[in-house]
């Protein structure tokens, strides 16, 4: 990775500045609307659908009013954010090395998943080598499609010291620089650079359509894996310049078997340094990252962090497939599941929005799912 | 229907003058483009990619040029083209028979799919009254989604004799007016909508792009049931005057146990009354109906028809889920398919197009798929 002495500092500026570095390798991607889902959203969820959740029998459900923007990044190269990060983390290595040098090189990572297959992309379209060290039982589909990409594939173990093993004798090999998934100032700013096009969307979308009253982005939810799409989002909505006041933003968990690490991290005041999950939202099962974690709970960027079960992540996805029509993977759906399911959050939005209601953006933040597990996910039926 | 002596002639203007009727309640959905289905299409294919089709052995496999414009009618209202049809249809009963007639008798049809449901939503929006005859063996998800549009639902035998005269009875005692699926002139016209606005869309993309080519939508290819889209979309493209010569349409079909009637007829000069196919495409298991079978073959506004088999539909459904991350229904690949797949097509591609290539429409006509039925399409695998 980048020298951390040169890494720029971790603010909303720096997020600009990403931007303008990855712009032209990246897709501006769609942002979404939806009333049937907005509609949802700002309805009490009622007696019945509260049953054997832990808010059976409370008296008054919530009642918030949700107008969401769906931020698709699963239209994004390689099927999600991840490539917004790899990019500027190989623009990065790029101005400290020199293109030269770092095709003689090249990078590393070790990854089963969306940023194997980013590094893999953003390497290959500078002319430098990737590699990639993967766990030996790594789905077939994932290896093809990293390999696709070009990259040099390494097997490891499957436990992280057997891993970081491989990554470190391969480095010792090549000389390869080490590009990590979430944990490091680059790779931050990179995914921040999604909620700062989120908001200028947002904005000329209630501007074009001659909205007169004050709407603007009042808020964003977005999942929490290694916490690198939620801190860089912190980021992007951290001005304290702008008009109405700042953005709040909010993580978004499953609480599957302990996946709710950032959230139990951040009420309890100490940073959960490992997970073991196997929530359906794969993307997720991995704690928040420690430069993540100063952003999220140190600085307080982040307003909050909610979690949900694994049935509204499924409720979720369905109706994200049904209503919207577009591909997204379960852990893209968190924050929209939040939204729709969890009392505790739609009592605050309740609270804190009044009667004018949120404009609330939402990240979905990939769409790479295994096509013959969807199935299996929303129940078998014969076709 | 309405009276055949007041319906507009079967031509263009009359296609334009449609589109202004339905404007206020359809959306105009959004164009896509892909640069990697347009590579794959662009790429000849391989000696074993042909092996076990008809075409094994051929020496020079086809080397066409295409560049895709999907037509997103999965975005549509219901999820499918099917909207715009049905909206135009009570359009015209409304200034045949006056709003307050209208809501006095109601509208009925006999439909199991995309149709019951565009006919529900097009009656619940003027207050009209909406009768659908259904077979009693549909499926209960479907039952409940056109329930959902709020329609009177009656049930029948699944004969068309058996549906017929439950219809019957129905109009019998309610006075309503019987809306078809396809055969008819409102309904073609109102479909024909959609390649209206793919002309228009494709048009402005180029011209934005700078562009200074004289590049244009050269065809669209549409999937053909009962053939209402895609006469439709052959009127709208039948514009003599436009610049740079007609712009051709083409239609598309599953090959399986007999769904490409519209190919048979088109080639034999008889048009084929009855299909009985369990094609995985199930919007196209009709016969196409006497109204389109003028304008297609009659007219020869369709410039051809080409079938595909049910792995080739399979192969670019999965294709649309993985690269586009856009959620169809397997009718709506089917032109894809042929595109990608159809040797016949491509090879006609390479020839008319030449160096420059075509920009090829694609009408993506819907999206409405059981989704617990995807993981059997895609094949099983543990999640």
């Amino acid at each position: 990775m980048a020298d951390p002495a040169t890494t720029p500092p971790l603010t909303r500026a720096s997020v600009l500045a990403a931007h303008s570095l990855i712009k032209p390798y990246i897709h501006e991607t769609p942002v979404l609307t939806n009333t049937t889902l907005d509609q949802l959203a700002s309805t009490p969820r009622t007696p019945e659908e509260l049953k054997g959740t832990e808010w059976e029998g409370v008296e008054k459900p919530a009642n918030p009013k949700i107008r969401f923007w769906f931020k698709c990044e699963n239209f994004q190269r390689i099927g999600a954010f991840k490539a917004r990060g790899a990019f500027h983390a190989v623009e990065r290595l790029k101005k400290e090395e020199g293109l030269e040098g770092l095709r003689r090189t090249g990078v590393v990572t070790h990854s089963s998943g969306n940023h194997a297959q980013a590094l893999s992309l953003a390497a290959r379209e500078n002319g430098i080598p990737a590699y990639i060290v993967m766990p030996n039982i790594s789905p077939p589909p994932k290896i093809a499609a990293t390999r696709g990409y070009g990259a040099n594939i390494t097997f490891s173990g499957s436990t992280s010291t057997e891993r970081e093993a491989v990554t470190k004798e391969v480095i010792e090999k090549t000389g390869a620089r080490f590009v990590p998934p979430y944990d490091h100032p680059d790779i931050i700013l990179g995914q921040g650079t999604a909620a700062l096009e989120l908001q200028s969307q947002v904005a000329a979308s209630l501007s074009t359509s001659g909205n007169a009253t004050n709407r603007r982005l009042n808020a964003v939810i977005t999942p929490c894996g290694g916490g690198g799409l939620l801190s860089g989002t912190a980021l992007a909505c951290s001005d304290p310049s702008a008009q109405g006041g700042p953005i709040l933003v909010f993580g978004a968990e499953p609480s599957f078997s302990g996946a709710d690490d950032g959230r139990r991290g951040y009420y309890s005041g100490t940073r959960v340094e490992s997970v073991k999950s196997l929530t359906i939202a794969d993307g997720l099962r991995t704690p928040v990252g420690t430069h993540p974690w100063s952003i999220i709970y140190e600085r307080k960027l982040v307003a909050g962090m909610y979690s949900v079960g694994e049935e509204e992540i499924k409720k979720a996805l369905r109706l994200v497939y049904q209503r919207m029509k577009v591909v997204v993977e379960p852990s893209a759906v968190v924050g929209l599941a939040v939204a729709l399911y969890n009392e505790e959050f739609r009592s605050m939005v309740e609270r804190e929005a009044g009667e004018e209601g949120w404009d609330l953006g939402v990240m979905f933040s990939g769409g790479n799912v295994e096509l013959a597990a969807l199935g299996t996910l929303f129940g078998e039926v014969v076709w």
